[in-house]
């Protein structure tokens, strides 16, 4: 067996777990302040907004990097670590990496928004640009990671990547006991491979799960629905929403959120717009069009606004110009 | 002496305290959680951004108006409060009202950024307009307050408001300190009336000030130099800065910065730009351009970065367009 094939088989064997969420939240509480909570009123309803695109790297990707990336022993850290992200990612394992001396290459896609590209560079990692329309990063980053034995780090098809991610649905519900006395009543969530709904599904099982994914590129959705993983259809349309571009979701994001009976919806470009504009002149964040995908569904009404409603603003790296199109728009 | 002299004379009587300033400290952080101090990495070298513009109201003046109106006593209260403001003060007023149940009127320039305008009358405040080249707010407010026996509540002229602004840099050094292990080496903020930086001044008495105004709005850099105080040229340029075109500081917070040895600088509308760009990218916050000053400052080279650097991004109202525009230049 192969250094690659070992890591990915190794990845795929443990199950994400609640303790797992606990520990990383408890490892991330040692180097970073939480992100705050901001409270939005709408029509006299607060909506909890978790504002991860406060993270030093912008997105929650920064807490599966570091829970991850600290479970490495001394000869994996040594021999680095290979990631592939159209850029949150990119930028938290770099993040991480950094931090630990230890060395990363990232495989991204050569259209991803110069603002990723650029602070993933700035971060210290090699990048490995490839077409998406035509490489497989996947293969890329498996062929780098054996060719170097370097460690494969997914983006959500990982048990560490999953329980860090979850950590923000843990802060999430402390902060908001703290101000309330009550945690969430539901909770909202961007999803792409599902690495940050699975990860919160299994930080608070007592809390319905709602995942959002943009028009036309909800594989998971109907993964869920079928029971089994679909991919997006071929004919899947444009998107804004970079960081949700995942063609194919892991067992182990979907397993998680089928047993958590995650409800799903869509939301427009249009929607995503107006929620963007209104997180820039409401709470003076800048939200990434994925990032914004959850405050989109409950501003559109797609999501019940029931008291105690959560969401996670789980992104802010967006290019200007795209931020000024898409706020146009609402 | 008519009721509206007598609350002039009032506030003009105690000197603000630092006392006053802890105090304020403890009231707000019952209500409010403290707002996040962000690190910005330049070249390797921190600088520490307190981000007010992440308030409720997004600014900090929602710490004197919390600070002023608790100090209120059950006549006052039933009389209602009366300011004037260009956005932020009013913002603050009225929300630190409506909580308190308190009647709230409050004199706006015409032209004040729509958002402000919106946010205010959203708050449940009375807005009486005014135009800002022919009328004299003070003169309006003054006129309204004696009417009604309300209190006039001065957006800085005032030692509970200045205290309560310099609640911000007591909760700066008090995050900093828990995650440095020591406060900031000095402290740049944003000057209009002056009401911040003195509060700052007062807070931390050991740390130098460093205050930014505008190019051609620099009336308290003048007045410090001169001993005396003396307003804004008349031909003062155009800012885009509306937070802080305050033509004559008052002697409350002059004599606190002037105490203080407080240094300045000034700013260019460009420098201003190019700070909300750096807060949008790397911070993923939205700032108004007076609550870029300095941030601006700094980045600019016109504060010298040493470590240790902390600065306050004192709002982010700011219309969507005139964010664009301003950006565009950086």
């Amino acid at each position: 067996m192969t250094e690659q094939r070992r890591c990915v088989a190794n990845s795929v064997q443990r199950r994400p777990k609640r303790a797992g969420v606990r520990n990383a939240l408890t490892k991330l509480g040692r180097i970073l302040p939480p992100t705050p909570l901001l409270d939005l009123d709408i029509d006299g309803r607060i909506i909890w907004c978790k504002a991860e695109c406060l993270q030093p790297i912008g997105a929650f990707k920064i807490r599966g990097a570091w829970h991850r990336l600290t479970e490495l022993d001394e000869g994996q850290r040594a021999a680095g670590v290979v990631a592939f992200s159209s850029g949150n990612h990119a930028q938290g394992v770099a993040w991480a990496a950094r931090r630990l001396g230890i060395r990363a290459a990232i495989v991204m896609p050569s259209d991803a928004p110069q603002a990723k590209l650029e602070a993933t560079r700035n971060l210290g990692a090699e990048i490995i640009l490839y077409d998406r329309d035509k490489e497989s990063r996947e293969g890329i980053a498996a062929a780098l990671a054996g060719e170097r034995g370097a460690t494969l780090v997914p983006s959500f098809a990982d048990p560490w990547i999953i329980e860090g991610q979850g950590s923000a649905a843990l802060e999430l519900e402390r902060q908001m006991r703290a101000r309330t006395g009550a945690g969430p009543t539901q909770l909202v969530v961007p999803c792409g491979g599902g690495g940050l709904s699975a990860g919160c599904a299994l930080a608070l099982p007592g809390v319905p799960i709602i995942i959002v994914e943009p028009e036309g590129w909800d594989d998971m959705a109907r993964s869920l629905s079928l029971g089994r993983i679909v991919p997006v259809r071929d004919d899947a349309p444009f998107t804004s929403c970079d960081a949700l571009q995942t063609k194919l979701v892991s067992p182990l994001t979907f397993d998680v959120l089928l047993a958590a009976r995650a409800k799903s919806v869509t939301v427009t470009e249009r929607e995503v717009g107006a929620a963007m504009r209104l997180a820039f002149e409401r709470l003076h964040v800048v939200v990434e069009p994925g990032g914004a995908v959850a405050l989109a569904a409950v501003l559109a009404g797609k999501v019940d606004h029931q008291p105690g409603t959560a969401i996670l603003l789980s992104g802010g790296n967006v290019d200007i110009d795209r931020f000024a199109a898409m706020v146009g728009n609402g």
